[in-house]
């Protein structure tokens, strides 16, 4: 059966404001190094897949942006949402264009904005999820736990399927959403429980039939999709339907009630959801006075702690002086900067909304 | 007898880096308001004293952005300190130049780089002192301190000396250095002591005659200086003797040994010396929040106690957006960005030496 992947790229700018905006969301920014982080995700898939196979799948305005970040992507497998209607609906629409392409087509869904230190495990992984897919489980990736997370959705794990490239499957209980810190600590300590990547492989058949079991409304629309994508229209098509689907997300709608549903726990990634400002702590190593300094050079006198991210262009031609600094978040962009301390850095979006609240557009 | 000021304007740009620089020292900011302190301190002498009677001594490379800002000022009057030489030096000099002009002439010897909210009480002050100066006292000008401060000199007060302009005018018993927190303490409880303005008034002859009893060679070299301004050549003069002149500060090397030296106390000037960034919080009106915001509009989130200054220029088309922070200092221009909390912005200075020693000099 063919493999294919599907990139869903259309995460929006907000919590790593003010270097992501609506225009410049957390997967084209290059956090460190000279990867962004989308470019990051087609160059891990590439070993595997071949780059026509690689579908992209995100918000209206990106498609530029991102089609230079990876032109040896065919133009044509970019494909925009007119407009955020939730995982289901976009995971539904890759898979009916993958599905047209080939109907054997077996997709690996993956993220554009995480990072993953070890590539190579990465795609062991996958070819384990591919050969699992291919009898027909609807896989979650799913990564062992290393601390009581309380940013990350979990999954109870069941029953033992076997093993697969030397991974242990099991059986999904249930999804369960971003837990309370001691809701957190008792699932690790069960040792039954995994984080949820968000990540997902699947035939693309079985996924669009449980999707027309559990969302029908959304099985209509895609079918409407389908059928212009069939008469060469496939943008008229989405144009028309898009906006009146049911906003779901396919964890809870649809792979929560769904038969023959396995999760394959890996270890061994360093995966991390770059969730924002202060999970850079846990992405990047910091240095001696354990702080992350991604500016130019600069006064850091006794600062500890703390994260100095500075826009790639202002570096070398702009200073950035502290003193005295504990465990802030300091970042500084072209028109803004932002100061917090780091344990406040998710409440970044009340920035965004403050914003947006009295039309400060050009910030956003 | 004539009444001069000379205006001495001649610091340089540490301790409030980053916005003021060797170019830009303290007296040509705006940091409130319209007005820079420069500004301020010509401003608050003219309902007393005629423009031309307004002396100005400043560094070299400061002598045209002063003329810029007190144009009403004879451009003569504005007299270049080759290099820095100390306060004896420099009001010796104020002095040889106004005695030649007037022999009869009392100066006030006033700063550019402090507060003065109440004008008017301040030019109450200057015409007692100028009333006790002509008589030959050698007059300082105290503060009465509201608080055990550390960050300013005092003046032991000794014996009544008579009321002028209903002032109790007081001999000064000895200078005091900055002082650690408890002796601070005693010399408040004490109700003897004032703090030392750095002001003075006094008449020409009487402060040359003082400086020639007790630095001699001051007193040398300031005869050399004023047979060359005699012969019409006061900045040869000053070229060819300045360099070699003892460093003295006026209060120590002078005052403290000088005979009939006075002491006129003010309670009511709303008198501010802006050290550093922490001083503006005693100088400038914080509001609800505590926070003082000089800068542009942004959010401002759950943010107390700190100070955001931003650049005249960058107001408007660059955002500060703050989230849950606490007494911090914030100080954002063009070309650098200072973090550092306030009670460690007395520190600013280390930041200078560690440009200086890597020879980043663009950002002094």
């Amino acid at each position: 059966m063919g493999r294919y992947a599907l990139i869903m790229a259309g995460g929006e700018g907000t919590r790593l404001w003010p270097l992501s905006r609506r225009k410049r969301p957390k997967q084209v920014l290059r956090l460190a190094g000279h990867r962004t982080l989308f470019e990051m995700a087609v160059g891990r898939l590439e070993p595997l897949i071949p780059a026509e196979r690689i579908l992209v799948l995100t918000a209206g305005d990106q498609v530029e942006q991102l089609r230079a970040q990876a032109p040896q992507l065919p133009a044509d497998n970019f494909i925009a949402e007119p407009s955020p209607r939730g995982t289901a609906a976009v995971i539904g629409l890759g898979a009916v264009v993958l599905a047209e392409r080939d109907p054997q087509a077996v997709l690996a869904c993956v993220t554009a904005d995480h990072f993953i230190r070890d590539e190579a495990a990465f795609r062991a992984l996958l070819e384990s999820a591919y050969e699992l897919a291919d009898s027909g489980e609807l896989v979650t990736l799913g990564i062992t736990p290393t601390f009581p997370a309380t940013g990350f959705g979990y999954i109870h794990m069941g029953e033992p399927l076997g093993s697969h490239g030397g991974r242990q499957a099991r059986r999904v209980l249930a999804f369960k959403e971003k837990p309370p810190a001691d809701v957190a600590q008792a699932y690790v300590d069960s040792g039954g429980y995994s984080w949820n990547s968000g990540m997902f492989v699947w035939r693309a058949d079985r996924i669009l039939s449980e999707i027309a079991r559990f969302v029908p409304s959304l099985d209509l629309g895609l079918q409407e999709i389908r059928a212009s994508l069939v008469a060469g229209d496939l943008l008229g098509g989405m144009d028309r339907v898009w906006p009146g689907l049911e906003r779901k997300t396919i964890d809870y709608a649809v792979m929560e009630r769904a038969e023959r549903v396995a999760v394959l726990p890996a270890d061994d990634l360093g995966w991390w959801d770059v969730g924002g400002w202060q999970n850079l702590f846990e992405v990047l190593d910091v240095d001696a006075d354990g702080n992350l300094i991604l500016a130019g050079e600069g006064p850091r006198l006794d600062t500890r702690g703390s994260l100095v991210f500075q826009e790639e262009g202002l570096r070398g031609r702009r200073l950035i002086a502290t003193l005295g600094v504990r465990d802030l978040v300091i970042v500084d962009t072209e028109d803004a900067l932002l100061v917090c301390p780091r344990e406040e850095a998710q409440r970044v979006r009340e920035i965004v909304s403050w914003l947006a609240e009295r039309g400060l557009d050009r910030y956003l």
